[in-house]
């Protein structure tokens, strides 16, 4: 893999994801950001879904998200993701999402996790999986593209 | 508890539950009946969260909805559920959703579930929990109210 | 266009959209219907969003699903839409929900639909939009395939 | 009304509203936020409906929310809401999500809004309707509670 600076998805909006304003309801710009964090990792030959099996949990602590334009029902919308800072204990994610026909950007975001076992305790990742968190460590700094 | 023929809720309706139409999006009436389900058992004193900590689960086979008048951002709404039929191995609900303001029915409809183990194994209710089953039974035939 | 019997639109299930039980809740199946319905459209080189434009909806008169197996979280999933019937009033979708890995039928469905104006006042379709009609009545009986 | 500081909501937490992690999952802390938003100026005897009928909309700029503790399904939770500051142009709301049980803080968040007209195109409330701004200009501040 060429070392991408960030993962990015496309996808079309769905008509129930807007509202009685006629735009998308503010919260799926957040379903959408988890729909960019799977992905990250899936290009990255990792699966969230196998990280989950193996007893690895990424509870989100915070979130935040800044609103710049509105997407439309059927618009396409692509999600670019990428590690903004890791550390044994916890992983940060970025986010930005494009409206695809014309590039405007929609959103930007940003979700901070911890790593924990199933019972929600803090695992060190570094510990538990260290190729994860060697891989992870590489990617970081994504942001000053 | 002097044999209700069905049991209600009444809730507001989110801004998230609109779509661009100035309506409720179709899919929120079947959110709401889980609502007017669980809401059921509660008014029976028994807690569907409970029955699931005991391993008793109830996914659904089959729903059917009919869409008679929308339902608007903020509206109140009541939803009121009944036991249609009750096997050993089946359990049906129905269900009515009105406008709180003027009684208009908005939505009826039908879920279907199976009684199971966590693992989706088909349990038999009146063995695993025979108090459970003599109840269902006596509230059975609350549609013909 | 060679006359597809169906159209099939492909997405992967996201987090949100698992519950408790580990699988998908139930209310997504129908998300998922709509998103075979607007694909349906698109391949018809037709956009419901420029249907709704142009002052045709589409509400919902009812719906049913027979849930067969569950899907889960990362399921790459298959949706299958086609024109059941259509009248001048009236158009009803059908469709099944495929699992893409091993082609295990999820879901199947039905959605019924009337034509009308924003104001939700019954159309004709063949005298709103000849065309549009036409070319329904060409895809009828797409179930009996 | 005795000046409120805040204005409280409860409900009970959706079966929909869970993932596999078997808690809730993170987007419906900002359902709930929209929720406490219209509670607290329905509190007002305002009603966001009426204002959007109005003419007057508040889309989000910003969210950010801190996830402290998780709730589960059938929890009965609390919403608390205040304005965090109001300007003639912009409108910040601030939010805490309580267990009812046991008073466990959950969930703390801002959202921050613009005054638009029903084209998005920013409006100044003290103008357009100034008996809000006063009534907004008096909660102010009821975050140093």
């Amino acid at each position: 893999m060429v070392s991408p600076q960030y993962a990015a998805v496309q996808f079309r909006v769905r008509y129930g994801e807007t509202d009685q304003m006629g735009v998308v309801y503010h919260t799926n710009y957040l379903n959408w950001m988890e729909i960019g964090r799977t992905n990250y990792l899936r290009d990255a030959a990792l699966s969230y879904r196998e990280l989950e099996e193996k007893g690895l949990l990424l509870p989100l602590t915070d979130a935040s998200v800044s609103f710049k334009a509105p997407a439309r029902y059927d618009d396409m919308v692509e999600v670019r993701t990428w590690v903004l800072q890791v550390t044994p204990v916890r992983l940060d994610f970025a986010y930005e999402v494009y409206r695809a026909c014309d590039g405007q950007l929609l959103v930007s975001g940003v979700t901070k996790h911890v790593f924990t076992n199933r019972e929600f305790k803090p695992l060190r990742v570094n510990r538990f999986m260290p190729e994860l968190y060697e891989w992870l460590l590489a990617q970081q700094g994504g942001d000053d593209q």
